[in-house]
């Protein structure tokens, strides 16, 4: 069950090495900050400033790539903007200053140079996303994020997946809700602290200084009879696309017994056995998507009409006709990047038998 | 790997189906508040009200068990105090009223009688409380909540885990996160609604007015060798207590690379292949515990002082020693209601393959 993981995990995958550890430490973040190598990524309304991927011979979508930025790039915007939010999200695993310094002769050799290129996002206020786009012609903020995010390259996918979760924390968490007081960014942009100095959330750790994360189940649903799954749509869903059935996990929940209840009140069906599979990070706003199979135990379906429009089983020669054959006209699935879409490949490839 | 997780999962049984199409039917929900039969569990700065169950003729640690209050007992508090939260925890899953009705002849029988037994948990402030337990000499509130909580019957465990974990949202989350205004309780308890008119947070759904789940990665690392485990220990741990590693999981952070990161974070050891085994509900205050085998593909340990206190290798036979045998005078690690617990007793079932 690990081969899937690995290969396809679209906002899964990263440049970046975290270093966390860099997060309390102000003065390295502030010389990162104005270094000439580091890389800065644009956001205006959790929008990344991208471009066209240039030069790509082929009839396929044209992929679109981020725009990395430099410090000179953003100096102007983050000095003239209030509404500005900066994320420190880590330094690149592949590249290296001196490498880089070597091959350009670019970058000052300093006592302090560790060689490590920080990246940041940067969130601006739309006035200034607006001057921004007048200044780089071939750069736009990719909008709205679905379906557009999905075209970036995996390693980017990733890149963004974790900034736009963290600045959609920051742009729904502004007070505290502990007291409703005014808070303060601190920890690289990890860590939201109450400003009123006798608020109870000052007291111990407590989550509400931390961003959130919501752990969701989406699940493929096998047929007692090894050979049909359970899929269902969504009112809003543009016609014709069926998928995996999925909730948010609730307080005190296990992840089997959020896929158990979530399958049974959107369908009505009753699953036993439940198998994780893997799991791709969600950035609209900060789900965690894990993937799991579920056996169900029985067959009737009844769709709560709240929640879902219909649900149906669908044999596995179907799926395979759709996922593999592209053979689109009866209904059609979510794209390969999507959990969904993967779970339902993993399940027509293995053996009938759980 | 499926079978560790039913039979021992602390916090993840219950005695409840949520009902969640309960929640908005507030007819329903009024009409069960005052329902003679309905449960009623009662918490105080989030510890709940227990009893000794008697007459157990053991030398083991007394068991606790909820007292199971009923709309009589509770009236008069909820009328009297402002600040109590009221959350509706599902139905019985085992009980039926008409049965009830039939063995006692106490429940009349209305129209409406749909036969269900509600659960609701009450919190209610310190003042309250304490005149709650006057009138009730033999019910005490558990606190505090560690270790005590383990104490609780497993189904039990469940629905505290439920109604701790909500409750402690309500707690910290009073005001509006987006714009500091109050909020209204709707729902069940299972939502938050800004009462300021043209909040941001009224326009869509946003996971502010929903209840904070925070996903938590805990491992046990393999040696390369197959044959050693690491297990570290906080600052803040009893002497001699040794547990798996664990941490957040990040926005944007798949379980996999959570594991991997926090491991070499806290120990410098590196992991690569990573398998699911199972989770628990922590309610700590709001926690999924998602438990992993990780194998190390290093073994140097060099430990962050800020993160943990020590990590070291142990051996299957000086695991299997403090697990089976009890013998604990070299070091001990978690009890077995604790997923940790649990996690090293998988492992040490295995073979060495994996
Ligand atoms: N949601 C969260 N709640 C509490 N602490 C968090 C959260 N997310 C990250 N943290 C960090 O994790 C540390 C506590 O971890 P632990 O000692 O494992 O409970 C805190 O000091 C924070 O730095
Ligand atoms: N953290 C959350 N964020 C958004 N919606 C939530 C959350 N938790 C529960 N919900 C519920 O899930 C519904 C949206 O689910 P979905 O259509 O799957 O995105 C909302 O209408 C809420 O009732």
């Amino acid at each position: 069950s690990n081969d899937v993981k690995e290969y396809e995990n679209y906002f899964g995958m990263t440049l970046l090495d975290r270093r966390s550890d860099k997060r309390t430490d102000s003065k390295w973040l502030s010389r990162k900050q104005s270094h000439p190598a580091t890389v800065y990524i644009l956001f205006s309304n959790l929008s990344p400033l991208v471009t066209l991927g240039g030069g790509r011979e082929s009839s396929q979508q044209p992929e679109v790539k981020l725009c990395r930025l430099c410090y000179k790039d953003v100096q102007e915007c983050m000095n003239q903007t209030e509404e500005c939010t900066l994320i420190f999200l880590g330094v690149d695993l592949q590249f290296d200053i001196n490498m880089m310094a070597a091959c350009k002769g670019e970058v000052p050799q300093e006592d302090e140079e560790d060689g490590l290129v920080a990246w940041f996002a940067l969130s601006i206020d739309s006035a200034s996303a607006e001057e921004f786009k007048q200044k780089h012609e071939d750069c736009y903020f990719l909008h709205p994020p679905m379906p557009a995010l999905l075209q970036l390259p995996e390693k980017e996918a990733g890149v963004v997946a974790q900034a736009r979760s963290v600045l959609a924390w920051h742009h729904r968490y502004r007070f505290c809700p502990t007291c409703g007081s005014a808070t303060k960014n601190e920890e690289g942009g990890y860590k939201k602290t109450c400003l009123k100095e006798d608020c109870p959330s000052l007291q111990g750790i407590h989550n509400t200084s931390y961003p959130r994360v919501d752990p969701v189940v989406i699940m493929q649903v096998i047929h007692p009879d090894g050979n049909h799954c359970l899929l269902g749509r969504q009112k809003r869903f543009p016609p014709g696309m069926f998928t995996c059935l999925a909730g948010f996990i609730e307080p005190g929940e296990t992840i089997e017994n959020a896929v158990r209840r979530e399958v049974e009140e959107e369908a009505g069906v009753k699953v036993a056995h439940v198998q994780y599979v893997s799991c791709q990070p969600w950035p609209m706003p900060s789900s965690l998507m894990i993937g799991c199979l579920a056996v169900a135990v029985s067959t009737e379906i009844k769709v709560d009409k709240n929640e879902i429009e219909d649900a149906r089983w669908f044999t596995r020669e179907q799926v395979v006709e759709v996922l593999i054959k592209g053979n689109q006209h009866s209904f059609f699935v979510p794209p390969s990047r999507a959990i969904a879409h993967q779970l339902m490949k993993y399940w027509i490839g293995m053996t009938a038998n759980l």
